[in-house]
């Protein structure tokens, strides 16, 4: 009748503690690990490959958090925009894990498999097998960066000397509120006008 | 005829200090600075306005390197284009400072100045003045996006399965090198189109 037993480590806590380690100090290391879940250094390595292997189970957890159904939305357009959604909405989450995934390489079978969806979705539109990384890479770049962009005040710009950049205060007060998400809707709408028109033939080519 | 007497601590030392601690550790902190500098805590403090002050010296210095010729240019689009590209290479030399300084208000006058005078470039061309700063801060959101991209390996997918992922394998040959560049330049021209397009009237309107 004792309480049932919970494994000290395992591979879902080891994670848990290595993400709310980056929530709160924007890093995470083996020892601290170790030393929340009140085990020894090398037990944690017993369960994971290394520290790279702690980022990539980091980099699944985050990702299990984007919609994996937008990727089957037709037609292709409309996809991509909520892939990006949801995108953005998972790691806004954890914006701090951002330059931390954004640097480390993609090893994670599960996060590989969510690109070869989206590879396969963008072959299936009519892109050139050349054209479809930097595509993704792309709007990428603007989700990641738009994302961070969520975590910032939403009072970015503190100014003292309204008197010496005029133009600014007056542009910033005609923005109101909201201003991280009417910018994330300018550049996902810049992006999906621009992949729309890649796969226009030019005019009068037909 | 003694060395020239060099102060221990001023503003630039303080933030060379700090940037050298974030390029190597992600982040930095008061007594980190004054260890560095075999100086107290508490003489740091006296020379800038707390770890904030800190931070908008860092924005300044890392700004510092945006080419502000790039806003004297025209049309306005070649200097806007001239403009994100030097952004992009001065934050891509120090990657790390991105999360932090997109993530405090910005209170520099030097860079409020520099948004002065693009806010004052857009009004110019034509734009109306909400439109303004969503469009800056989503250039900024792909600008900041792809300087972390920059400083990510050029091997980014690693696929020890290929057969798991055969067009993800496919579309990453196809790109070659370069792949950072590429989809820098992809999310730039959709910008750039966007906003061209936002300046036109609607067809048939005149």
């Amino acid at each position: 009748m004792g309480r049932p037993r919970t494994p000290l480590l395992d591979r879902e806590r080891i994670t848990t503690t290595a993400l709310r380690l980056i929530d709160e100090t924007g890093d995470f290391s083996v020892p601290q690990i170790a030393r929340r879940l009140g085990a020894q250094t090398g037990s944690v390595y017993h369960h994971v490959d290394g520290r790279d292997g702690i980022v990539e189970l980091l980099r699944e957890r985050v990702c299990a958090a984007i919609d994996p159904g937008t990727l089957e939305l037709t037609p292709w357009d409309t996809a991509v925009e909520a892939w990006a959604r949801s995108y953005r909405a998972a790691f806004a989450a954890h914006p701090r894990t951002i330059p931390l995934l954004m640097t480390s390489p993609v090893r994670a079978p599960r996060v590989l498999e969510q690109y070869e969806r989206a590879v396969s979705l963008l072959l299936a539109a009519g892109f050139d097998r050349a054209e479809v990384m930097p595509l993704i890479i792309a709007l990428e770049n603007l989700v990641l960066g738009s994302a961070l962009d969520l975590a910032a005040p939403e009072t970015m710009w503190e100014l003292t000397d309204r008197a010496s950049t005029p133009r600014l205060a007056d542009a910033l007060a005609a923005v109101g509120e909201g201003r991280a998400d009417r910018a994330f809707e300018v550049g996902l709408a810049a992006f999906m006008n621009h992949a729309r028109a890649l796969l226009r033939p030019p005019d009068g080519a037909c």
